[in-house]
């Protein structure tokens, strides 16, 4: 049993309904990696409790990254004047290739986690490779570094590169199962999570078998959807029976309770209802979607019709880890968005990019992304002093300071499920 | 006389033609505060120089920063849920009303140049209030900071609000006059600029007198054009006489030959050939014009028409002065309006991002931005070793590196005009 402790500062975290909460010069109580409660007076029966005090000191639920490629991490930020497919040509499949050595993917994966464990961020789904071995190694180093979240061995058996594609599906099935086998039970906090790229790399034979893994064990999926257009027209090519890409995933069992779905920049309306109905999670990803030119997602439409969303780096088609990039990203986006479409329709307010990044993408985690008794206990803890000096007339002001100016660099400790980091 | 030095590293810059140029291990000669050269060995005749050694480090032309307003940089990043208007009267002019007291203006004017200081910009051009005593006070600040460029006293007479209103036109114009010889010739690093706040704020009276007071003293101008679809039909409804906006300007001599207008968002191709003809310099303020939802200007166009374009921060529509994150927001709005318009046209490469931060801009301060013989001596060296690792095979990817991880934070050394500031 965890032993509890008590964290004392500002809390700012949001609430079901989007909103920014504040809670200041308050005590959070921590028992078995549980928040216990938040309390302006510390209560009597945890007065015994060892204090980290934090006084004066924002605390932020930990981030949420529901969309990252961990292999691609090396070169994020390079190539984006390249088109997509000579991007992927050119630096993701030669760099994904190289992780099929293990001790590539140790020495790589190794400062991925390393440079995750630094920052704001606490929980993250990442893509690996193909590779089932170097997939394990990523789970390993995340769980070393004291992250919480899921990996995916990619499968991938179709319109693909010689040098990163799979023998056969049967061999792509084989590799997928051996490695859930290997690493279930091997990572407390790091789930295998069944991942195929994308529909047109994966042969519906690879999808079924994935679907059926996916039930046999118990396992999220995660994959990418409607991320652009010409990709939207070759899957209606390859899958004419499927009235749309989501139903593609539908059809083979790749949209379970636990599921992300990346991108999301063109859902049609029946995509909507069948991605709200199954539960899936929208990892939206506005930085990349500019980077690679893909679109903007209407995100203020997916959270009124109810859709469950959080945000993605998906490095490298976003350039930084760093979540607080990706909720300025986000309101930039749809304020661009607005304005393109004539200024019709709403605009993302700055709370929903706080609620994005912790709230709304934790619940894929469980229960996640807020100070709430009950919940998993993340937290990270924000230096403001070094920021340019402003008026904090209000909490709303601290709060879109903190929104503009703070990033990974600016954590001072930081708490996964209740343990200490640093 | 300034002595001469050397500096030793390596050289980043753009080329006329909008490239990319390095020169590495290589050592620029500064005299009297101008470039001499840059080599790839020291010639004969300066071995005598103080050498200034930065082997391995990269070092760039400073950046230039087209159009900022100072007195909004204590409230930069707040208040971007409000519409422009309720953002205005809640912030902007309460807080520009403050700077009637000098005393208030030296505080926080003083906190502007610090920051600004630290950081990679060497250039500026900003806006003050409409208080000349104010602007003064600025002026003085940006000088004693070590920076380089212009400052406005701004121009409003009408629609305006009351505590941020001057009296009349005539007091207007004669405080602009007494301010233009007060400080003319006191900082010999910073100039008065003249400077409408833009048009529906000022009478036909004002115009054609501030028009009338940039000739007569030889002073440039800067003010705004075409941010917005509501100002830009306010602008035809007041002066129903001109065929477009950019033509009020013109039509009371504001267009004169060193001149900045920012935005330009909607420009229309008559108003291009005007301030092509006119030798205008836009500046182009990504991220302002997303936070506050103005739209996206065609930047490549303007570029491929033969406009001078640079970049500015527009703080406090934009939340930052560092004109690292104003070169990443150019090349995402620009990628997005490639997207979002069809994908006709192109988007903005890289290296025209370093092109508007430095040269692009530079230009308008004379023959500054890039490492040129006969040039001025701006330069700032950027430390790369705290940023994650990653493969450098090419000069390109070093640059793409730099231009996805470097902040203002990272500068460690500075010049200005031969002026070495830390």
């Amino acid at each position: 049993m965890m032993e509890g402790f008590v964290l004392h500062g500002d809390f700012l975290d949001t609430t079901a309904q989007r909103r920014v909460r504040w809670r200041k010069n308050a005590w959070a109580v921590c028992e078995d990696g549980r928040c216990a409660g938040v309390f302006d007076a510390l209560p009597e029966r945890w007065r015994g409790l060892p204090v980290h005090d934090c006084a004066g000191s924002v605390i932020l639920p930990g981030l949420t990254d529901l969309h990252v490629h961990a292999p691609q991490y090396e070169f994020a930020g390079l190539g984006f004047d390249h088109q997509l497919l000579d991007w992927l040509e050119a630096l993701a499949f030669p760099t994904e290739a190289r992780y099929a050595d293990a001790d590539y993917a140790r020495a790589h994966y190794g400062r991925f986690a390393a440079d995750l464990r630094q920052g704001a961020t606490t929980r993250v789904c990442a893509f690996a490779t193909l590779h089932g071995a170097g997939a394990a190694v990523l789970m390993e180093a995340l769980e070393q570094a004291g992250l919480a979240g899921g990996v995916g061995k990619v499968n991938m058996d179709r319109l693909s590169p010689d040098i990163l594609r799979e023998e056969s599906t049967a061999v792509s099935l084989a590799d997928t199962e051996a490695w859930i086998l290997a690493t279930r039970e091997n990572f407390p906090h790091i789930r295998p999570v069944i991942t195929p790229r994308f529909v047109p790399s994966c042969s519906p034979e690879l999808l079924a078998g994935l679907g059926a893994l996916a039930e046999k064990y118990g396992l999220p999926v995660q994959s990418h959807l409607d991320e652009n257009q010409d990709e939207i027209a070759l899957v209606a090519q390859l899958h004419p029976d499927c009235e749309s890409y989501a139903r593609v995933y539908d059809k083979y069992g790749l949209l379970p309770a636990e599921c992300i779905m990346a991108h999301c920049v063109y859902l049609d309306a029946a995509e909507r209802r069948l991605l709200r109905e199954r539960g899936v999670f929208v990892a939206h990803c506005p930085g990349s979607n500019a980077n690679i030119r893909s679109g903007i997602a209407p995100v203020t439409e997916y959270l009124d019709e109810g859709l469950s969303v959080g945000l993605g780096s998906d490095v490298a088609g976003g350039y930084t880890l760093d979540m607080f990039t990706a909720m300025r990203d986000a309101l930039s986006a749809s304020r661009l968005l607005w304005r393109l479409r004539g200024g019709t329709g709403r605009w993302l307010r700055s709370e929903e990019a706080l609620f994005l990044a912790t709230r709304g993408g934790g619940a894929f985690f469980g229960q996640v992304g807020a100070f709430e008794p009950g919940w998993e206990f993340d937290a990270v803890v924000v230096d403001e002093s070094r920021w340019p000096a402003r008026p904090q007339n209000t909490d709303a002001q601290r709060f879109e300071r903190l929104l503009y100016q703070a990033g990974d660099r600016d954590v001072t400790a930081k708490y996964v499920a209740g343990r200490r980091l640093f």
